[in-house]
């Protein structure tokens, strides 16, 4: 006996395909049929799944929450099993206090390869009160488009919502949207009972944000079940054109922290100005030593070892559209600080910047002092060739040759009376930069299923000038990455005020699903 | 009819006027009868002082505490009253809030000429966590030597008191210890029944470490109670040899603010870094374009308009114990920041120091972004000849000389969008240098009566390095002014665990009472 609401459902699916067939045979090099039917079900869906989003971004999900963490992780278990995915499990390393991982998997009758679907769960810390006025960071609210261009918060309601609306909320861009677009796209494939070419795994991270400190050892335990053909990495925003965007590869990341020493103990600048030396000077010499006028870094070497672009990753390269004057304008400056490098090109070059500088007191606390010590944050971003390590060490080497004696402790005061000039180094652990080639095979099958859902040109980054720890897929899992954000690029990421506009998470889905059904 | 005591007074004073007689007889060139008769009655009296001087460090004097100051000053015209001085009053100007200065006077029979002491009785703010443990600003703490050499608190008993202990406490060396001294003296000098040749006043002030906020409107509202032949500003420490000092000057003072920018929105340094400009690269470069390799200020004209030493100064200079290398091995650095320049002729310089400087954040607090803007405040010292407008103008001329658009305030969005380069300068209310002369005949005495107490070779600087506002002296009154200081050097003035080395204060009572006795 056939109940009403089976009838229901089988007319719909009949509906559903039927419009599918329509659109596959009628489909040009654009849009695709198959994402034109994913839009048919988010638009059917779309009220359900952002009353989902909500209940979902309403969980605390930052570092220091590991009830919060906990709740999530339980709530997207939960998102799994209702969409029918197999396996649902947490993996949670060998470690004490190990924020797990989620895995599950659909098992493609027939498929001989896999494909892995990484997003990250957990957010950025957050300071409430640095919100805009009326927003929470775990109640998500509803923006009749960008807050900084003045629009307005309005109630969530039962109506259709316009795409260019945001979520405000932290984690609503980085990475919640990740786990909702893939988790929806597969709703939408399964509800549309298409049939795919590759074994589908979900793997959603909960320590990104605190440096995925744990990913290795759930990698080693976890080595066979994470067997694929390559993983896609759902995290991030697209390109500043808005262009629908696949990355080959991150920047690897390192740090040296500087500090320099005038006197023993703070000097009246009147009594002792300009006899003792004032290391707020000293640091600003070195430091400027480090970059000549035009923004390149000046220290040896530096550039050295950079492997050369391919003819690949030129050509892509050339056909990314143009943002620099958007973002120029977007961010208030005139000039790039290398003077004719575009965006495009800067964040392919290994790079040297200044996170943070102290030297005593400025504004109202300012005293009339010469300081004991001045300290530096370097920021040293690698692309493919350079050795975080050895990159490292062209600072330090550097700052021998302007005569200084570095230590990586405080000084002796033997040694304070025996050196002019002492530095401190510090280096931080880091990573090298990670590409996948252009003209992988895996990585082909993807521009080729992204660029079925829409008809603008694909912006292909052969590296994002972040850095994300992707070495450790290579190093633990043999495995190949390919990132495919969705967010909007003004998405206030690791910032107050984060937010998703509804449209990229509508396209992020179409994406996903596109994806999943690759050939 | 005699009472006891009375006989015993005059006993007394009469054996004190033989010694003075036999002193004035056999003296040499070095201390005279006059100051050992100070001697033998700072000894008799100094338990009691020293039990005196406990009660008034007792009394809080910051800015903050406007009872506690009344207070003070209650307690320093009780301590006038009992001294014989007449006229004791408060000159509280005309301003709501005024911290009054306390007034009070000596008339000499047929004298023709008035000196007037000044010290101040206000301290600089505290931060008791900040204080050497088992130590409180306000309750002044007996130590047998220097706390920072390792020396121990030990307990004020009726027993003699070893001349190298030290009285920890706010105020103890600045400025209470001038008070304390000029009273003293004035009481010995009394006691002895010995006959002056100035009339003498007393002019002590409550808002000194507060900037002497309306010292020219008491000196306005009093200017004929106020007339003199000079000041002796008792305040500050001697030099750094032990020696004691005469300073005829000091340096004047003003500030310079500045403030570059970077992105309008702080971001993240691998997805922009080296295509935004980083501010504080910028503040950086524009720092050390200030000054050369050999520590000489590189801004143009930044020393023209010095005035050159006199000979008498510069032959004073000559005579100065070098005391460069022990300072050096006490604060522990190797070169001073000029080469070859040492301290004594670096303070008769005009400086430019980096009070603070500060971009992003470092150490823990330090994250991976470009920050969005980058500050320092740079203090400059001034000398005679110098105008600190026009000094600060040479520093605002050469940031434009470097391609800065210079404004006062926060730039607007279209300047930003029109200007690479733009700094907010903040230039700081100052004032300039003042310096008596060297030949002058009121200074001359002066250096002869703290010569006739020492058989040390006295420290004549010209300048302090520090600065005063001892023009208003000069604006208001057309008075001199002479500073004779008395406090050790490393009394860790404006910091945490004040102190006073008991010698000094003893030395100090023998040095204000010869200039009380001068001719």
């Amino acid at each position: 006996m056939f109940s009403l609401s089976y009838i229901k459902l089988s007319l719909m699916r009949i509906i559903l395909l039927l419009f599918v067939f329509f659109s596959l045979i009628t489909s040009v090099n654009a849009q695709s049929g198959a994402t034109l039917s994913i839009r048919s079900v988010r638009s059917e869906k779309e009220i359900e799944w952002i009353k989902e989003y909500r209940s979902f971004l309403s969980i605390p999900n930052i570092a220091a929450d590991t009830i919060g963490l906990k709740q999530n992780a339980t709530f997207i278990m939960e998102m799994m099993k209702s969409r029918n995915i197999q396996q649902v499990k947490l993996l949670n390393g060998v470690s004490k206090n190990v924020v797990p991982a989620i895995y599950g998997e659909v098992i493609t009758p027939g498929a001989v390869k896999t494909i892995i679907f990484y997003a990250h769960y957990d957010g950025q810390p957050v300071d409430s009160s640095q919100w805009y006025k009326g927003l929470s960071p775990f109640v998500p609210t509803l923006v009749n488009g960008s807050l900084e261009k003045g629009a307005n918060i309005i109630p969530f309601e039962n109506s259709k919502l316009n795409p260019d609306w945001r979520i405000y909320a932290r984690g609503a861009s980085d990475d919640k949207a990740g786990v909702m677009a893939i988790l929806s796209a597969y709703e939408a494939i399964n509800k549309l009972g298409l049939k795919l070419q590759y074994n589908i795994k979900f793997f959603f991270e909960g320590e990104e944000e605190a440096g995925s400190t744990h990913l290795s050892e759930i990698f080693q335990q976890n080595e066979s079940l994470l067997e694929s053909d390559g993983w896609v990495i759902c995290d991030g925003p697209v390109h500043q054109s808005g262009n629908k965007s696949i990355i080959f590869g991150v920047r690897g990341d390192a740090h040296v922290s500087i500090t320099v020493y005038g006197p023993s103990r703070p000097l009246h600048s009147g009594h002792y100005g300009n006899w003792a030396p004032n290391p707020g000077l000293m640091l600003a010499q070195l430091l400027s030593s480090m970059k000549d006028d035009k923004g390149r870094v000046t220290i040896k070497g530096f550039y050295d070892d950079t492997k050369p672009l391919t003819s690949d990753e030129r050509k892509a390269i050339s056909t990314i559209p143009p943002v620099g004057d958007q973002m120029k304008k977007e961010l208030k400056f005139l000039n790039e600080e290398m003077e004719g490098v575009s965006l495009e090109k800067s964040i392919l070059m290994p790079s040297l910047n200044i996170n943070g500088m102290q030297s005593g007191n400025v504004g109202k606390k300012a005293s009339n002092v010469i300081p004991i010590t001045a300290s530096a944050v370097i920021d040293l971003r690698l692309v493919p060739g350079n050795d975080y390590q050895l990159q490292q060490q062209k600072v330090v080497k550097h700052i021998k040759s302007k005569g200084y004696y570095v230590i990586n402790r405080d000084p002796t005061d033997e040694e304070r009376s025996k050196y002019a000039k002492i530095a401190t180094i510090n280096l931080s652990d880091g990573y090298n930069a990670q590409r996948t080639s252009l003209s992988d095979p895996f990585a082909q099958k993807i521009v080729a299923a992204v660029q079925s859902t829409t008809k603008e040109i694909l912006v292909l980054l052969p590296s994002m000038g972040g850095s994300l720890p992707l070495f450790l897929f290579d190093k633990y899992l043999k495995a190949k990455t390919i990132t495919v954000p969705i967010a909007n690029h003004d998405n206030n990421q690791h910032a107050e005020n984060e937010n998703i506009r509804i449209r990229n998470l509508w396209n992020g889905i179409e994406t996903m699903a596109a994806i999943m059904m690759m050939k």
